[in-house]
């Protein structure tokens, strides 16, 4: 694959600066690009890598390429721009297969002509796979599953019964959809088992993590909204309701029933506690752990400092007695009020 | 599925207020039943609902019952009695199917009539598969294994060799059990892998959540004893053993020899460090860090709160001076003592 | 498999006191073995054991075993020198077995004589897999996949397209191995996914845990060096580079661009953001939270103690307080100076 600089403008609606048949090969870091690649800048900070850059065009904003001799692609949104660009080097590789002989598709099974089904795959009974859809090799797709247009399965991806995915969605391998949420009744010091009887319903254009793990609701649905980004080894429980946009990085937890809202940032590690609500444009910084509802947008954290080791020791001792300290202040404060009224 | 109300009471051992042929069709929500469901209330504090309830009948205690005026089953535990009545309305998904044409088992697999082995999956050599078991489908069982009487493995979970699972239990997709345990010793800078030569030994009623982790013991066994519930993404390293009937909510990790006792509950994200004991009865709550041994039962924590973030960086950078701060205290009231001595 | 202790005392190159007939079956704890059995003693704290050890031998260094009176095999590191003497009893559960025939291999497919693919494995074009290479079963490795001579993938593990392994490394059952880094342009609200065109590049004698996570870079690769060990349930974002011989325990999430020195230790849950530089050496204690790169060998610590959850709650509220606090001190501090100076 390869592209002219002017064609490249014209996909990303651009402004050219420079040779128009500069033909370029792929993408590369602004720092080790060469002559054949294109790159960006997104943050005003790294142009002091424009000085030394030999990349064959720059997608960038006008004030970060004002003073860039070489080829330059202006945008207003150059990462946006970027993953245009780039997604025309990605490689394809979902093409429709068609079914693999070594797959096990039940004959229920409603498949139009471009579904692909990858080798010892197994479809169960009246699951509903649209055109376009692509299962990777090794899934287990459980009793009446319905995944729409486009979206595709990547390897050895487990979905329970009656889970739904929408359009364009991608799930990546080892995830598994619609396992039993966390639910016994405790009878007596043993745990009687709660049927989970709801299902996962996932909107379009969501993306979902290697490994990462969706479960089915206890008598509702657990529900991510279209457009939701989840990264790896991310523990989604019963019921629990993400709103659209919102993205969510590697290892978070999210507890039965909390419900998140749209367009939220939720950084790698956080914990939610179960039955909360978090409104819209919410940002939780990483590994913080979430214990209450967020009833306003704005940006949120917990957690201390890494120190060396001998000195966090101290403080983490000390930890213990912050509210005995208060009270200490508390009372020095009185005694020297007192003392200055004498 | 449908069952008159003098049906259900009957199964539930409940006393029927109302009319004993009223059909309920399935569960639903105290604030979303409609007259074809059966709900239940557990908590006194969800007493506004019943106001409003359209449900066939709801499930309670006579004290959060006694002024409803709608259908009611009483009973002494109602979600205990929830989820018998749930469990008559759940799919039944793992009908012996026998062997699947796909699965490939190895000649010496001792399994009784009434197994079931989804396709694709594959058993080594000598496993024991008891009556009634359930293997899904893309499984893979290694040599050795023995899984006892009516204990059903979801699709595509991995058991290393020489592992057990008891009877009655349920393990989720993605799974991983048995896997080398993390041995290393430290040759000059590089590592030498030590053999993990124990085994995973998993009792009755045990249920293991989606893409949880559970290592083999590096000389003796890491065990799992009955009754014990674990969450999705949890690990479990080698030589840990778990006390019956305790719960381990998503995203938990302990390592290495750690004893945890019987019907302890630990909460999401909690980490618990190698080879302390807990005693029975213990609660963590989430993300808390167990850093050494519990030796009386009771609730623990730690953790700081979530705040704005801006504030919250000043107190995080406070952390660090806390052990100096407490030392500025303690000078302040030598010296306060000091003046008013004087 | 048995073995005399003068056989053994050869092997690990250990001088042996006692019985050199003596035949010993395996390893067992310092407690709990019998005479058929060989254990260790790393830890002068473990001497108490030695007075009633029946161990057929004590593998230890000389001023550990210096007042025992059984069976002793003097090296200099016992632990190194136990992981040797346990290989001897390791089950070799990887024999070279061929390709089985349930398996799907692609013509264009390398593979030598002894590489073993196992039940229901997929392997897509232009795979090469060298000499020794055992792939379990169930597993999908996707195209231009080259796996080194010797290394080990256990069942139902994923390999992402154009991944490298190089040799004697272990991948254990679940990890999943080059799926795509999380990369979104923001586009007003909604998410434009950034294709992820870099590769995972894993050095020789590695081992990656069970349900493991490493994404593929974005451009460049994301690159575990040789040596390097990696526990179970690790999330391992794009671009990230882990030094030679470093050790990554359980549930720790490494964010996108960070690198990793060499010879670090970093222990369960931790979680470090992303862009930052950490140097050789470091140790990283459980659940730290790493927020800034690490120029200096040594061992780092965050987090708070665990408490009583009365008493914490009382310290988790005062947290917040905590800059107020240290001005209020400050204040004192002030004043009382300024009471003095009267």
């Amino acid at each position: 694959m390869k592209i002219t600089l002017s064609e490249l403008a014209k996909k990303l609606n651009a402004q050219l600066t420079g040779d128009p048949d500069c033909l370029v090969t792929g993408p590369a870091t602004l720092e080790n690009a060469g002559p054949e690649h294109f790159t960006f800048i997104t943050n005003s900070q790294y142009r002091k890598f424009l000085h030394n850059c030999q990349a064959g065009v720059v997608i960038g904003t006008q004030s970060d390429l004002n003073d860039y001799s070489g080829n330059s692609l202006i945008v207003s949104v150059p990462y946006v721009s970027y993953a245009i660009a780039a997604s025309l080097f990605s490689p394809d590789l979902f093409q429709a297969q068609g079914v693999h002989a070594s797959a096990v598709v039940d004959s229920s099974v409603k498949l139009s002509d471009s579904v692909s089904i990858g080798a010892n795959s197994v479809i169960e009974a009246d699951v509903i796979l649209s055109g376009g859809v692509v299962i990777g090799a090794g899934c287990y797709i459980a009793q009446n599953c319905e995944i729409g247009e486009g979206s595709h399965i990547s390897a050895n991806v487990s979905l329970y019964h009656e889970c739904t995915i929408g359009r364009d969605s991608i799930v990546h391998s080892g995830a598994v959809i619609g396992a039993d949420g966390f639910g016994f009744a405790n009878d007596d010091g043993s745990w009687i088992k709660v049927p989970q009887l709801g299902r996962v319903c996932i909107g379009d254009n969501v993306e979902i993590g290697a490994n990462t793990t969706i479960d089915r609701g206890a008598i509702e649905n657990t529900v991510i909204e279209d457009g939701v980004k989840i990264d790896n080894l991310v523990q989604i429980a019963h019921n629990v309701n993400i709103g659209a946009n919102t993205a969510i990085a590697g290892c978070v937890g999210i507890a039965g029933s909390t419900r998140i809202g749209k367009n939220c940032a939720i950084a790698g590690g956080v914990g939610l506690l179960g039955h909360l609500e978090i409104v819209d444009g919410v940002t939780v910084t990483a590994m913080s752990m979430v214990t209450k509802s967020i009833t306003k947008s704005g940006v949120y954290s917990s957690g201390t400092p890494l120190e060396d080791n001998k000195q966090w020791h101290k403080n983490f001792v000390r930890f213990k007695q912050l509210d005995e300290m208060t009270r200490r202040v508390r009372q020095l404060e009185k005694e020297l009020k007192s003392i200055k009224e004498d």
